[in-house]
């Protein structure tokens, strides 16, 4: 039991220390060199857990802190991923989590590691976490019958980003009411005002 | 003259033997000395003229081949579109150019010299190419008064990025087709049959 709980407290101190050196000095220059001289560990101990920094990283990132990205459900679909979507542009496209965050997309580019954990790990949850939440609104009567509820997430995350990834055009409040105005115009069974 | 042409030749020569070698052995293995040894040239020849292999790699893209991603106009809009759309997605979501495309946007989340030549030289005039037959098509009463064109643009796109980049889903003729299909229904002055 000790030695499981000492390991637990060393991957968690692992982890912290990663994050930290990410935010103070950035992705490029996160070395695992500089994080094991920081927790006091060998690198060794680091490798075996983690063959690469990216994963490292993305395990830290992931596991310090619940990304707050749920949906809620005050039985107002639109209100709910308006609030979801800024949450998540606050978050994934400003520093400080911005520039980690496209960094590690740029290392999923070529690492395929790195892709399958990023899908894994936080793509496939927050998918499954808002089509859970179009699925409710169908159900009661907000979306039409055929709403096409994958494409429907599609249609608000590949925009923002694009954005984020491709133009570095900024993602405002009023850049993500123009796109559910898009959508649910098209979709909804009452077309929006708009 | 002769040194202005000269000149120009070698040029090409370095371009076309980063491309040959990128596509030989993949952008990451690409190395300004194996392109510099290949085309008979020194190292400082190359860099002269390209501070990083992304910027050589990026410019023997583009200046290689006219990228045939420019717009038919058949008067049919949502046609029009689709063909450009299955070009696309042909051309950089899949082997040759689809991992060295990958590759030269992930090089883009840390690069901003990459970002802004990506930008400048191939989304912009890509993004300019797309508006410029939507607005043909607004003219002519084929798109409702109000459909916001660049939007529209960002609502195309967005998704074939998100899975190239992010999910890594297959773009498929039947994906592309339900993004038109859902875009068309919400801004179209006549909703199309579903």
């Amino acid at each position: 039991m000790n030695a499981r709980r000492r390991s637990d407290d060393r991957t968690e101190t692992i982890m912290r220390t990663a994050l930290d050196l990410a935010l103070e000095v950035g992705y490029a220059k996160l070395s695992m060199e500089a994080v094991a001289a920081r927790a006091g560990v060998g690198k060794d101990t680091i490798y075996r857990r983690w063959p690469s920094k990216a994963l490292l990283f993305l395990d830290a990132v992931l596991s310090s802190r619940n990304t707050g990205l749920e949906h809620p459900d005050t039985g107002d679909i639109v209100a709910d991923l308006r609030e979801v979507m800024s949450r998540a542009a606050d978050l994934l496209a400003r520093p400080p989590w911005g520039p980690l965050y496209q960094d590690l997309i740029g290392e999923a580019q070529h690492n395929p590691d790195v892709a399958a954990a990023l899908n894994q790990r936080f793509i496939q949850p927050q998918t499954a976490d808002t089509l859970a939440r179009l699925k409710v609104a169908k159900e009661q009567g907000q979306l039409a019958p055929d709403f096409d509820l994958d494409l429907a997430f599609e249609i608000l995350s590949g925009p923002l980003y694009f954005r984020l990834l491709i133009t570095q055009q900024p993602i405002t409040q009023a850049y993500i009411d123009r796109l559910l105005r898009a959508l649910f115009a098209g979709m909804a069974p009452e077309p929006h005002p708009r």
